[in-house]
C-alpha cells in the first residue's frame, strides 16, 4: 500500500522532501540534458540526494524519450535508495485508456502517479489505481494564476476544488495543492480533505510559495525541483530543504 | 503549417479519417500487444490503412514504453504514407514543463498534440505550439457522461466549453468534441468556434456517437480506433469508415 509505505519512509528518514526530476532539454537551461543523458542525470540526482528525500517525481514531459527499460532502471535506483516514485503525467484519460496507462505505470516500476480530474472520472481512476496497487495524487489547486478558471469554477453549486476534495476522500487518494495558492482557498480545502490524505505541495522552491501551507495541512510532502537538481551541490541543497520543511511541520 | 497540410491531405485523399493507434496491453483484449510488439502493431496498421486515412493518433498512454527512436520510426512511417500524426497525451502542464513537452513531441516527429485546458493556460500553450510549429487540439467537450462536471461548469458566467472555444479561436487552434455529446451543446459550441478550425471527433466507432455532429461542424476529422485496429481486415474497415463519413460531410 503506497500511503502506508510513504508514511513509514517519512518516519524513518525524518523527511517530507520529494525531489522533482525535470531534466531540461536543449535550449531551456545552460546545463541541459540530451536524450542520451536524461537517465544518467536522474540516476545521479537520486544517488546524491536520497538520504534526504522520501519521494522522487519524474515528470513524463521531461523523460518522454526514455524507453521502458530505462524507466525500470530509474525506479530500481529509487527503490534501492529507500524512496518511492510518482510519475507526474497528469493522466487525463477515461475507460480502457486510463487502465492501459496504469498498466504501464506499474510495469515500469512507478509507485504512484498524478491525475487530472478534467474528464470527471475521479471515482473510476481511484478504482483503477487500487486494482494496480498504485497511489494517486489528484490535481486539486495548481499554483499558476490561471488555475482559477477550472479549479475555482462552480460545479453543482460547489467550488471545483471542494468537489475534487470530496472525491479524494471517497477514493482514499491524495491531493496536489500549490504553495502559491491563497490562504483562504487552502483553508477551505483543509476543512474538507481528510487529515490522513497526503498533500503534495509544489511551489516552495523557485516559485517562493507560502510555507504556512505546511501548517494548514498536517500530512504534506513537499516537491522541490530546479532548486535542487540544478544546484552545484544537490545533496546539501536537499538537506537544507529537508530541515527547512521540518521547522514548519514539527 | 499543420492545419494547411492537413487540409491538403483531406482534399487529396478525399478522406477525413483519423485512425486511433491504441495497442492494448496484456489482460485488456484477446489479441493484446506486449511492449516489444507495440511498434510493429502500429507500423502494420499504418501500412494497411494509409490509403484511407489522413491522420494517425497514437495515445501516449498506450505507447508509453516506446523509446525516442521507436517514436521517430513510427512518425517516419506515417509521413512516408502521406499522413500526419497527433500525439494524444492530453498535455496538462504549464510553463517550462509545457515547453519541454513540445520540444520532445517535435523531436520525435509528431505533427500535432492534444491538450487539456484544466490548468487554464490555453493562450500560453497556443504560443508554445506555434513556436514549435505544431498543431494543437484542445479538449473542449469529451464523450463520457462525467465530462459535464468540468466542461459544462461555469467560468466567469460562461459555460466552460464556450470559454474554451473562444480561446481556441484566439490561438488558431483546433477542438476535440465527442460524437456522443448532446446536440444542444454541439450547437452552442458551433455558434462560437470559427468554421476554419478543425474539430477532431472521437466516439463514432464502438461508442456509437451521433453522425449529425459531422453536419453541425463543417471541418471535421473523425477518429476511429478499436473498430479498425482490432478488425480482421483493417484496410476494408478503414475504407468503409471513410465512405460512411463522406456521406455525412459532402
Amino acid at each position: 500500500m503506497f500511503n502506508r509505505d510513504l508514511q513509514e519512509l517519512i518516519d524513518d528518514k525524518k523527511s517530507r522532501l520529494c525531489v522533482g526530476l525535470d531534466p531540461a532539454p536543449q535550449g531551456m537551461r545552460k546545463n541541459y540534458t540530451t536524450d542520451k543523458r536524461i537517465l544518467d542525470f536522474c540516476l545521479e540526482i537520486v544517488e546524491e540526494t536520497s538520504e534526504h528525500a522520501v519521494l522522487y517525481k519524474p515528470n513524463l514531459q521531461y523523460i518522454m524519450p526514455l524507453s521502458r527499460r530505462e524507466m525500470v532502471e530509474l525506479n530500481k535506483k529509487i527503490h534501492e535508495n529507500d524512496a518511492l516514485s510518482i510519475l507526474d503525467l497528469k493522466l487525463s484519460d477515461i475507460g480502457s485508456t486510463n487502465k492501459a496507462s496504469l498498466y504501464w505505470i506499474k510495469k515500469m516500476g512507478f509507485d504512484s502517479f498524478t491525475y487530472s480530474p478534467f474528464p470527471g472520472n475521479i471515482i473510476e481512476t481511484g478504482k483503477n489505481a487500487r486494482s494496480y496497487d498504485l497511489g494517486v495524487f489528484v490535481l486539486t489547486l495548481m499554483s499558476n494564476p490561471e488555475a482559477r478558471y477550472f479549479m475555482k469554477s462552480k460545479i453543482d453549486g460547489k467550488i471545483a476544488y471542494e468537489f475534487i476534495s470530496e472525491r479524494i476522500n471517497e477514493i482514499d487518494g491524495n491531493a496536489v495543492i500549490g504553495a502559491t495558492c491563497e490562504r483562504e482557498d487552502l483553508l477551505r480545502i483543509s476543512s474538507i480533505l481528510r487529515g490522513d490524505r497526503f498533500v503534495l505541495v509544489p511551489g516552495i522552491g523557485v516559485q517562493k510559495g507560502r510555507m504556512d501551507i505546511l501548517k494548514i495541512f498536517k500530512n504534506t510532502v513537499v516537491n522541490v525541483g530546479r532548486s535542487i537538481i540544478y544546484s552545484e551541490r544537490p545533496e546539501e541543497e536537499a538537506e537544507e530543504y529537508k530541515e527547512k520543511i521540518k521547522k514548519f511541520t514539527s
